[in-house]
């Protein structure tokens, strides 16, 4: 379903043309003639109908799609909140989970003492980073295999499932193999052929909107994944990039009760990267159960002035320990709970 | 206090005359000589040094100010945060305050319906636009002073203090008359004459922040009401302007925290402009408190939909008591109450 | 003219109202009901509709206005160029208009020295700020009238009309004592006051595009100076703010072509505020005259190492000479021409 | 190299240990005390400095790299400009490279109708996209090999070589295989298996810049390519984000003169992605000349209104072949050539 307004001076040769399209795609058309513009409205047929070509066509001035591009991910198709078991807790449900633990996987005696502390400190899921998407190509590029190792040990000690980004289609099963769930970067999020092998994999999703997107298309990225038929997938909001260049990012607040309104999936929210600075991260973590999150990923890192990266973003475990005890205040504030 | 990286290609007689400039200015020069770049560190004599002039000097790459451009208005400066009464209560304490209203000033009736509801409901101060700055020469432009009259008839009858926009320098006395607080908007929070006047009238400013002004120029505009001596500046967050079109603004949340790190003056936050969609006014007002907002300033009118501006945002006022609860138990659950 | 999308969820009840509402507006009502989505499309009566109430309507997805929300400054109200006389020389025609000189007058020698400059090189204004906008109350804020007076005195020396910058309606009527054309700064895009001020002069105006104005809003800008009968306004693109910040701003080097298709009115680009630096000025300054703008408008300034303001993309007179040979070839290239 | 920026309340303590710190990594210090701050210059020892770890410590307010993050894409490591022939033509030199064809390859006859067109209207190279980055899972996602062998065949009916897109690193082979250029999308930008892989080939490798990119992170993208000795790296400025959305992107015109001021790599322009709309795209591609692009890629079909995507951009071959008319003379004016 789609509106096409033509332009003031637009002929009735280039309005017929329109309608013609229109018919000749099995749609029934509705025209509104006003005094200084015609709209003619296009009810489709239940293909999706080709936008463009409508607006390259002579005399029309813009083309407004009535109905959003997503389906699978949208409320209207599936009401209730998506839920999903992930280790012992429920995502999307009254719990909110909180995911914590370093940027980077750094050694195995860094990954195992980071997630016993923040398994005492609260934490339900571990993350950490083993293949590293950095800026430049002389930084850390993180320790591979050899990390997930490690993130897969850290596991057996604790029992904390384990979130790690997947950066590329041909390591998805390999990541599998270790992780609970795949994160998908921020600077990967429209890497397309990514979304289609995360999707065919059936792990659970974590998918992190990328930086400059609207919520539209971080939903349609997540249409991607749903469209394999994989449904265990959670949003991450984890700032966007404005003007403002005193934090990292701009915590896109809203974006959580948005994507929440349009979409059934679990909205994750991300205060280290929403921030950049670790002063900063408490403020943004309880703003964002406050919001409606339906769960955190934080970074923690035991000693943070000795991280290989993000160490300005990440808390010490004793900062990350109250942390968890003043989102419990505000999570039963909004009448939501961290067990 | 500034730092010169000169570039890589810099010549001896280029370093020299950054050199001697700063020796003519009274300041003392320190050479930092690497393999690939020289650093010059120029330390000043206690006068505002032209940092754009050494810019402009051959050889020069690029210049780095140590401190920052705003004084009065920072922690440096005054460590403690500011406080002040407004009405019976307390600016920038433990109690957060509420501010809530109408967006346009429509009648005699409507402001002290929307009194008498905002009041019982727990708002503190009255909210209500006179002058209204419009995108469109042909809307509603405000009563202008018929409506200055309303509102101190609406705080007559409910003991509430009012809050309205000023626009123009020539009308800060006779909004000085009716008002307790004058609001400089986002549209002129670089209207320096407007600065100027609202700092020398002495009364309690709302500043809000302009819609792409990083928070270092908020601070500086802040700075230049504080220049005449006028102490009374709340500072106003309502959102910026970004990529992302599904919410009015973007509610830049962080910059409640950072406001208050860099600043002692107290911080409002405006969910209202922040989201420009009433469905999510709700989860930023909360979000806003659980990030250390020193007060809240909400739209609310008895009759959205008959609404002369902002009705899309505004909040009937059975939502904004329910509000005001779940308000008041996020805000115990930081450590702050809302009386 | 505007079209309301239902929500799919829309009750008969809701439609009816909003139908209710266009019918009791005087309007003409047409239905387009799909499988997933009512559209009402709504005719108007002549006057303008107010959107923001329909949007508030239980039921409601959103309202798209059909209309350009600006009249007077539009190309469909006015096909042909806007174009006058500024003193010898035509704006908005075959030839491209060149102002220049210093961002601030700083002394009478050097602003009749660089008039001088800038005439040999062949500018046809004068440019150069009397009263300056400035971010720290501690800069420099311009000589005020003396610098007008220096400016008037430069313009009876050289012959070259006179912009200068007016920062409050108060000062209106001294400015136009002085000066040939006032100037509203990006700041100032939205001060409604000044906006008035300068339409009722009845003296040009340049009106700069705000740093973060959308097109459509810096001709709602241009409709509140012309609603009050003052038809000589130019439009200034001067750089937007984005997340980029190596230039002091964008240059939004398409908005000189939209503006040019939505609006009569002429546009003026200034290279220098758009890029912030001096070596990128003059590919700037080509590429508008590339684009399609009617003028430029650049900073020049005898010995930009000791300007108070700007100096970093300040042209000095060679330059700048060598600049206007180079920009008209390019205005040959493209049509047009420089005299 | 870096400067660290202490707290204004850094004690001795903290400020010993940043030199400690910076000593332990064999580097030289030097130390400026002002009144207000202290300032640590750190002088390395060749190998790069984790500048996050020194921004975690205790005390520092903040840190600036002194170098460039990027060093092979650098012009101070290669002052001269990048030239290297593709086909018949030199990319980098006098002559500027013209590329053009349709957004995707929808057919044979569709690619070899409009190889034909565009080469008689003066292109150099064929443009055509047989695997597709999508917003949509349910829009056309191209041809794929059966793309990139009519691609083959219409380089080879006209000699025209060719640019193609490549979408993930497991394709790199097989698109070398019919393709002369690797394209790699805005959206892939730091897809950084897909940047090692296009590296590894030693390709020609034409980079889109990311959609809200820095500048300085498109070049450390270079700098992934080139670190793995592959020298024939194009930059693409096709337009970022920002908050106008009347155009599709905003096309960064001063990204050009910055690039080539920062690097000696060419840069080529995509007017069509800058805009979004063909009535724009001839304003845009005139205006990439003036500034000094060293190429343009432009999107055209023969019949845009049939296009299965990007038809509102793609230009009609007259038109197109009227531009390029119009290109070479401003070409000329700014002392390049169109051959």
């Amino acid at each position: 379903m789609m509106i096409v307004i033509m332009q003031a001076s637009a002929t009735m040769r280039e309005k017929s043309a329109v309608i013609a399209w229109a018919e000749d795609a099995g749609c029934h058309v509705h025209l509104s003639e006003g005094n200084e513009r015609t709209v003619i409205g296009i009810v489709g047929n239940g293909r999706p109908l080709n936008k463009e070509q409508v607006e390259r066509m002579p005399g029309v001035e813009r083309v407004v799609s009535v109905l959003k591009p997503f389906k699978i991910a949208s409320r209207e198709f599936k009401p209730e909140n998506t839920t999903f078991p992930i280790g012992n807790h429920m995502v999307g449900g009254k719990g909110i989970i909180i995911m914590a633990g370093p940027c980077s996987v750094e050694s195995r005696s860094q990954i195992i003492e980071t997630a016993h502390a923040v398994k005492e400190a609260g934490a339900h899921i571990l993350r950490g980073g083993a293949f590293k998407p950095r800026t430049s190509p002389y930084s850390f590029q993180g320790l591979g295999e050899e990390g997930l190792k490690y993130l897969a040990e850290a596991r057996e000690e604790t029992g904390l499932p384990v979130v790690t980004e997947v950066m590329e289609p041909a390591l998805v099963p390999l990541v599998c193999e270790y992780a609970d769930i795949l994160q998908v970067g921020a600077r990967n999020m429209q890497n397309y052929a990514l979304l289609h092998a995360v999707g065919e994999s059936q792990h659970p999703v974590l998918l992190k909107r990328g930086m400059s997107s609207l919520i539209e298309e971080w939903l349609m990225c997540a249409e991607y994944i749903l469209s394999h038929g994989n449904t265990r997938v959670m949003l991450c909001e984890r700032g966007i990039r404005t003007f403002e260049k005193y934090t990292r990012n701009t915590f896109d607040i809203n974006a959580i009760a948005v994507a929440k309104h349009l979409s059934h999936l679990p909205v994750i929210a991300d205060p280290s990267h929403a921030t950049g600075r670790w002063e900063y991260v408490e403020a943004a973590a309880k703003a964002a159960v406050a919001a409606g999150a339906d769960g955190l990923i934080i970074e923690v890192h035991p000693r943070p002035e000795e991280a290989m990266s993000d160490g300005v973003q990440s808390l010490k475990p004793e900062r990350f320990a109250q942390l968890v005890r003043e989102m419990k205040a505000v999570a039963q504030a909004v009448g939501r709970d961290i067990e």
